[in-house]
């Protein structure tokens, strides 16, 4: 873990929302943010109700109306900017739900995307007011191999199942597998609310809840921007992840042509890591510092002077006054590390914290978690100083689907 | 319940941040709020790192920084503004922890408190990064009448301990009483988070931990200023609340004189509301309006014509055209309607959802639980329309402390 996050310094969220979005491919382009009118009917209550006066100057406009698209090439929720609230929520199909089933839990779902993430609640929903403040909501989706079982599409894809055993993974808590995930994340808790309830209910007929997970990264608003978000060990997370705007990107990242109706899609490993930040919290600065391989301080590598900064480069070969490696040879960052370009993945974790434990929702993208996520982890479940802290407790691998257009119904090629 | 929040048109929170908060008495005044400069040495990575602009012109400042002072004759938390995240963190004393026990433990709780708000990590904070982005983070104790016992202060007040039954309690799912009580909020859920952790760290010797809830609402920074904010069900909650810039809301909130060592404070009743939400979106949308009293759009009162807002009075005169009552006789708002201005409280509720259940986390202020909330709670018991979807399964009812003043020690009156 501490693999995490997509604080890479190319897609700052600011940066996205007042147009720097230029490079980052057919998901979305310049004005893909909209400030939603008050179209709806019932959303009176939304504009401000008399009596208060906004103080002049600048003020920031509230964000709650924001909207991110839901239509591209690529689903919303992978490279978009990422939501401070974030639920994964797991199905299991129904044994009824057969291929013309899938097809009717589609398009409802098609229909309960673009109405929620634009604001405009879809006919059905009950609350329209709590859909009106979307706050750039995301409604990711992604299947298991049952579904292509049962839509006798393709066979799935070899890396669409349990991934290898790792000799350190304690999974069998109650967040593993699944056939159906719904990602929903927005810069409000109200709006994820709102929406996976909504999901939940329409989904009621076709598939069973099998687990869900909450996280949460710093709020909207509270960030200074170019700094990678931290996770509850304290570190800066995520520091090198590739950019949407990287050359190699989609080759790393979306599954192209001979994934045949997955082609667009991505595959998506979670793994729920769990922090003993109890034991974590007895060990010293540099202990930590060393296990990590980076200064907490500020993220610098330890083979570079503090205050260099989180985007320094590492360099493995340093070595400190006594000749030893100035990043320890089990630290965090070298284990990682890989000297194949081919086998990066695209990080996008949260924090979780449940009251009784703790730890990280670590998410990666990858056209293959066989050849990307798993050489890493494979390396950092034999050797990682930090695993004396960090536990994988839960382990799900998805095929995200396809992003679809106006008109399009979601998971289309599925059926063709 | 939907008797919430403290969303009553004087107390907006951007009006708090800009100067807007002269009427709020002693507890915080006039650049209360303040941003937090690099003073510490590990916070370097919070400045922005570089390589990227800021684009021109109305930009708003990261509140991460920001601060809400801790000292006063109250504590903050109360009336300052609400955090977009909250935790109740609730304990049981342990047996070997003595009125000297007490003594230093509210020490470092008082060392905790003032490190933590103020973003300069106390001197035990392993992870002070994460202590320095607060957004407004408060920390609000109360205690419950073992507390008081183990002190040998004054007889606890006869409000301190179990509410009255009530028939439609379902109590004992695992969030009732408590000995010590922490309140941590702010608009980040890191800042929480990591807060929530120290403060558990360092109670650990004194108490056990015993319950833990959290809550949510409203992004800051998502939302329309004068609006309430909404509960799961949909409905604008806490429209009628006293402001704290109310002649007699001192006399409502806060202890007197004669509660000794517990003046200044105020009372805590602490209720988790749990929604049906699945059978509520069933029923039509005139059904639920006619079951709170009001429009689920614009909060109006049924008493008035729609559009006229969630501040109009209600009218429990008024008839419709067939000569009934315009706000039924077992509306919500009707029912929890005292014509007797003693019986008001403070509301500051959110929500929450913890994935298998969802609902309200109901907090009151007061000062006397039994002349104020036991009264309105009775007449809802008894009969409420809303009944039907909101089961009260968790109570407590808690003393929070008065507040501190930079030198003093928070509880120190408990030992006067």
């Amino acid at each position: 873990m501490t693999r995490t996050d997509d604080g890479h310094p190319g897609l700052a969220r600011r940066s996205l929302l007042t147009g720097g979005a230029a490079g980052l491919g057919a998901a979305f382009g310049t004005g893909a943010l909209l400030g939603l009118g008050g179209g709806l009917a019932g959303a009176r209550a939304l504009q401000p109700a008399g009596g208060e006066t906004e103080p002049s100057g600048c003020e920031a406009e509230p964000f709650g109306g924001e909207v991110l698209p839901c239509h591209g090439a690529h689903q919303a929720g992978v490279v978009t900017p990422p939501g401070a609230n974030i639920r994964y929520l797991a199905y299991e199909l129904r044994d009824e739900t057969d291929a013309d089933a899938l097809g009717r839990m589609f398009r409802i779902l098609t229909g309960d995307i673009e109405g929620l993430t634009s604001g405009v609640a879809p006919l059905a929903d009950p609350e329209p007011e709590l859909a009106a403040r979307p706050a750039r909501l995301a409604i990711t989706v992604g299947i298991g191999p049952e579904v292509l079982r049962r839509v006798a599409a393709d066979p799935a894809p070899d890396w669409l199942g349990p991934l290898p055993v790792f000799s350190r993974d304690r999974l069998g808590t109650g967040y593993d597998g699944g056939d159906l995930l719904l990602v929903v994340q927005a810069d409000d808790a109200t709006a994820v609310a709102h929406a996976a309830r909504m999901l939940d209910r329409d989904l009621a007929s076709f598939a069973r809840p099998r687990w869900r997970q909450h996280g949460f990264r710093q709020a909207r608003g509270a960030e200074s921007e170019g700094t990678t978000t931290r996770n509850l060990m304290g570190q800066l997370d995520g520091t090198v992840n590739p950019a949407p705007a990287d050359e190699d990107f989609a080759s790393l990242v979306w599954l192209g042509e001979e994934s045949g109706p997955l082609a667009g899609g991505t595959a998506l490993v979670l793994r729920r890591i769990r922090m003993e930040l109890d034991t974590w919290d007895q060990v010293d600065r540099p202990g930590r510092e060393q296990s990590v391989g980076r200064r907490l301080s500020d993220g610098s590598p330890l083979s570079s002077p503090p205050g260099s900064g989180e985007h320094t480069p590492a360099d493995f070969a340093a070595r400190d006054e006594l000749g030893l490696s100035a990043i320890p040879v089990a630290a965090h960052i070298r284990r990682a590390h890989s000297s194949n370009p081919a086998e990066r993945i695209f990080r996008r974790s949260d924090n979780y914290d449940d009251g009784t434990e703790a730890g990280l929702l670590f998410a990666c993208y990858q056209r293959d978690p066989l050849t990307q996520f798993v050489p890493i982890q494979r390396r950092l479940d034999e050797v990682d100083l930090l695993n004396e802290w960090v536990t994988h407790v839960g382990s799900a691998v998805f095929a995200i689907l396809p992003g679809f257009r106006a008109g399009e119904t979601l998971g289309g090629s599925l059926f063709a």
